[in-house]
């Protein structure tokens, strides 16, 4: 049995080994390739995710996790081996029961569609991308057919990015979440409104970059086991635990762009560098969920970045960087203008009080369409009902609406919610934090995240993928993902800046 | 047949990708990995090389070549199909001869003695290196006899990178050049020699960068299809014809480093980006030879980047980057400063004059020791001796003596003598460009490398490895590779220089 499950973890650890190769082939991809090289790279990700998936599932694998199986029916349900053979049990299920003309027809027709989306999107005609859509729904539907049986058509796509949890819960947090958000922007839309014209003027893009870098480190990013590129979308990647690496692009007219995609990416960098040592090459080495990867994005970049605290240390030096642009700008006025609540069109430039609202246009959409509720053609309508029945405002164009987004290109069902419930449970830790560690506050006023780490590290990180997210936020709360610490937060918050 | 054809080709388009894919996760290590990031690299790499290797020898393969073999047979030998096979084959054939034991025990010993060479060279201790090598010395052996018959010990070594060149024909070719490098040095040695104390000077980082990649641009680098970084050593890697990257690395107070530096890996780097298109992901794709890959770099790094022609171009615009440290030094003198002549006990700072025999030296070592003429406990002797013969210097200590090079601690036994190849090579093609292009040398002294470009394109660059060295310099210039032209080349230009 020994033996069986040396072959097993090592089988595991070569999947990793080629998950982090691709990895790497992706960031290289969209940081450094020259131009022409675009379609032998495409070709070389291919083969290595052909040689992967072959790998994934294999009848080596197969056999293997059978064969361990009474192993690990003895074993201590909490022990790491058997979370992990249960967690290399769950993926290995996924892949399996997907057949594999499935898995190519969707691949050729998102590659393609991919295209049309862009060209849809640049020509502001939904019709392109439509056809292409109309089949991506088709097969994500066929898709979730093979897990059956299921409670709702959508609950096997979102389980493939936060295992455990279900259509009926989201749709349960989200109604309850939506109505105080609606109301929360519709009170801030009669209040006085923030003057934040002053971001506007020209910041220079390396001193940007270096207090971006400034941050990151106090936030506790060491450059032995990370770096930070300019990519032309910010991501977050891994090539093993110790080389997690973050991306970010600035805009010299848009100062604050850079800061907080760098704050974001740095709270998902710094999830993916906590993880046990222990589970290195395993799939434990790995977030408990996409919810969960973006909870930690999100405390760092809003919580905290965003927070009265964070800028009462820092606002002092950003004006040392910029004295010709904020000298004469009071701590208070930037604190304001940096949280700015103003329904938008798009959903990747939303603030904290409105971003939640986009996300559920889209989980409304996504469930419609595999419910057959609607069909792709009445999309850009629905979307603008939703629009303007959520944030009251309406695309002008679909370029600005319907088509905002690469996710349905790429077929990519189930994976929007993942957004609003990492702000959930960002909020979510964040109380249990303060009420764990006493004057955080005062920490941060001081510019030291050195316990705030420390207990994300021991609590969050370290587990890795052992627990499900619901399972671990229950173990650290007692409460399974719930909307209404975010309510509070979001209401305090803005209550303050807006005086209501 | 044609599904046969087919499917190898597949097959060997599989191996290209992972060949490339290796040398991403090799260039990445060099250039950006974070320090930390080093051990999980390696089990990436590992990995890789691992599923690389387990295709090359596999039965799959071996049967599909045995199956095309018929077709090829019939097809007109010097077709790109005919020959593609042909290449596949050999390789196949050499991945196969050798045990897969000894494989491993050969990637082991060297993974150790790696480490033990740098502890050695850092502690200035042979002694700490010898049982290693020795180790090393046997495995290359048993891997050289595992290709009998053959006319000498040293035939497979050298045959791995330089297909159909034998020990004997190096020895002939070194034996006519030696006597020549050896007398001309002495005549330099008693001329008055050349000032070149001005290079001694600063010159900026980003300005030497700034003129490298003119320079190289000139040559006819374009960044869509290449970038240069900087690492510790500098190198030409790629992942894919339209992909081809060079680095480089600046000192300050070694102003033609870098600069010649980037000259030799753009030449590195041009040969690659003119395979022929129609090679791509075939073992074709790849250089004719390890000699001729080194020629195309010496050629643009000696021949063009250390001749009067190019300075005359360049010599001004170099004055206009760094008036400070040039505007007072003439065109002449500074001409002469970068082709200094000074025997050194280093072969990778030697000049032209002197590094085809530090090279020399270590093909006598090679050979002996294969052939159990010495024991490996006294190579120091036998390399301070051969120095004081050659170069008529000696070295004060082993580290800057027999243990400079990494290549022995990685078991590259026969890899030596082709950087001396190259650099002949590098002439006889020179000297056929020249009777083809009319006025080639007021073209490079107007800065206008078109024609040379153009002619290395067509009659070298685009066969990649369709011909064996030999077949290919015959082709061109009607003479197997041949020292005589660069013995003249070399008297011609330091005559001038040294003025006897």
């Amino acid at each position: 049995m020994e033996e069986k499950i040396t072959l097993l973890k090592q089988l595991l650890a070569k999947i990793d080994d080629l998950d982090h190769t691709s990895a790497l082939l992706g960031w290289d991809q969209q940081v450094y390739l020259p131009q022409a090289g675009a379609e032998e790279r495409a070709e070389l990700l291919a083969t290595i995710s052909e040689i992967t998936h072959n790998l994934s599932v294999s009848d080596e694998l197969g056999s293997l996790l059978r064969d361990v199986k009474p192993f690990v029916d003895q074993l201590d349900p909490d022990s790491d081996d058997a979370c992990l053979i249960k967690v290399a049990q769950r993926k290995f299920d996924k892949n399996t029961k997907i057949p594999v003309d499935l898995v190519v027809d969707f691949s050729r027709t998102t590659a393609i569609a991919h295209f049309a989306w862009q060209e849809a999107r640049e020509k502001n005609d939904f019709k392109l991308f439509e056809p292409h859509l109309e089949k991506i729904v088709e097969l994500v539907k066929s898709m979730a057919e093979c897990f059956k049986p299921y409670d709702h058509i959508y609950d096997p796509m979102l389980d493939m990015f936060e295992p455990g949890v279900k259509t009926q819960e989201v749709n349960e947090i989200f109604s309850q979440l939506r109505p105080h958000q609606v109301e929360l922007i519709k009170i801030i839309s009669q209040q006085p409104q923030v003057d934040d014209s002053f971001l506007g003027q020209k910041f220079s893009d390396q001193k940007q970059w270096d207090f971006g870098i400034l941050v990151a480190e106090k936030f506790g990013m060491t450059w032995d086991r990370s770096r930070q590129d300019r990519s032309v979308h910010p991501f977050t990647t891994s090539f093993g635990q110790n080389d997690v690496r973050i991306t970010t692009r600035i805009y010299e007219d848009l100062p604050m762009s850079a800061l907080f995609s760098t704050m974001h990416e740095a709270g998902h960098a710094l999830y993916e560098l906590g993880f046990d040592p222990k589970y290195r090459r395993t799939p434990l080495s790995s977030s408990a969920s996409s919810a969960f990867h973006e909870s930690q994005a999100r405390l760092w970049e809003n919580v905290i970045g965003r927070s009265k605290e964070f800028w009462h240390h820092f606002y002092p030096i950003l004006q040392s960087y910029f004295p010709a642009q904020l000298e004469n700008v009071p701590e208070l006025s930037f604190y304001k203008a940096i949280n700015k609540v103003e329904p938008s069109l798009i959903r990747v430039e939303a603030d904290e009080a409105t971003y939640n609202l986009h996300v559920m246009i889209r989980f409304e959409i996504e469930k419609s369409l595999m419910e057959g509720q609607i069909s792709v053609t009445h999309l850009p309508d629905m979307w603008n009902t939703l629009m303007k029945e959520y944030l009251n405002i309406t695309p002008l164009n679909d370029s600005d609406g319907v088509l905002q987004d690469v996710h349905w290109s790429g077929g990519m069902f189930g994976y929007f919610p993942t957004y609003a419930l990492g702000n959930i449970l960002s909020i979510q830790l964040w109380d249990k934090i303060n009420y764990d560690v006493s004057d955080l506050s005062d920490k941060i006023a001081g510019g030291d995240f050195v316990e705030l780490l420390g207990w994300l590290q021991k609590n969050v990180h370290h587990y890795g993928a052992k627990y499900e997210p619901n399972e671990l936020i229950q173990k650290l709360t007692g409460s399974r993902i719930n909307p209404i610490p975010y309510i509070n937060y979001l209401i305090n918050k803005y209550s303050d800046i807006y005086n209501f």
